[in-house]
């Protein structure tokens, strides 16, 4: 086994397309975003890393609000296509069917299975091409159809895999097992 | 479409399953995590989100440095069991064949695909269960048999991935298209 050196680079697998949503000049926008994760898990939060460039991040600023919206398989076309197009040129207000939550200007998407509405909590200083917005997760919509045992269900909202570097989107696929479960069944070699 | 609320926790779909490393009290230790995403794309880096009780935390911050490991399909069992057994109570330094790069002190695994090197950025002060590391990737390690066209193939790699609320693992499923790429032929209705 000969391990082989890459150029540092974000080749986190997999990652997640998100759509980003803020208002932007009293309009909502939204950005396609795949460095999104979480980081903490009680209270929920989640990062969101946006090119210092884009016309998201000031809205974000300006309301101390934003949204992250998962979208499915079946708008994986519209989904690339706000990433093609800045908000500086193109209005993308009209693109879905917007609907706001309890902080009242985190825009969200109708059309996306999945809704996180999330207050800023703070911006992290650290250097580079990209601002780090952290936000809580304060709400969270979905739709009845969506839900398996109360639980969003992956197979049912189809959320749509991205590979950095060759930039590619993918489905998700077959099971491979049931986590903090199957790993009971392994035995180390040396026990 | 009538959205319904669920109780704000971390539903970010997909999430990846990865192996995070450290050295602690002079051995390699591993956990795994679901919590990791990129924040910055140039310099590259991610963070990670580890229960403040966690065996690693102390090791990451003795060292400054620490990896993720991108575990495949193959070996999923072991990364659950991993996630299930505190290295205060079991000794996970000799489960798999540890190797280190640049940096000396991150352990990574070399039956993992891909490995990320870690040099730790800094702790982000939030409030709540994990803390949150950020850490620029030095370096990343694969195999020949892993990248096509000079770039990690998420074919060839097949990560895990984790869904949330559930607890189940899962495959990368087909291609859905190419990003930056399948949005061009989107025309919205009002153009």
């Amino acid at each position: 086994m000969v391990k082989i050196n890459l150029e540092p680079r974000t080749f986190l697998f997999p990652m997640p397309t998100t759509i980003v949503g803020a208002n932007v000049n009293g309009k909502p926008n939204y950005v396609t975003i795949a460095y999104c994760g979480i980081v903490q898990a009680d209270p929920p939060m989640l990062s969101v890393a946006c090119h210092r460039e884009h016309y998201t991040n000031a809205g974000i600023k300006e309301n101390q609000t934003f949204s992250v919206n998962i979208p499915s398989e079946e708008i994986v076309e519209i989904t690339d296509y706000i990433g093609l197009n800045s908000g500086k040129k193109v209005d993308k207000s009209g693109l879905f069917a917007t609907f706001y939550g309890s902080l009242k200007t985190a825009p969200m998407i109708q059309e996306c299975p999945l809704n996180l509405e999330c207050r800023l909590h703070k911006i992290v200083d650290i250097p580079g091409r990209d601002e780090l917005f952290i936000g809580e997760i304060v709400a969270i919509y979905t739709e009845d159809k969506y839900v398996s045992n109360g639980l969003p269900d992956i197979n049912k909202i189809r959320p749509i895999i991205f590979s950095y570097g060759d930039h590619n989107y993918w489905k998700v696929g077959g099971h491979l097992g049931k986590a903090w479960s199957i790993g009971k069944n392994y035995r180390p070699l040396n026990t």
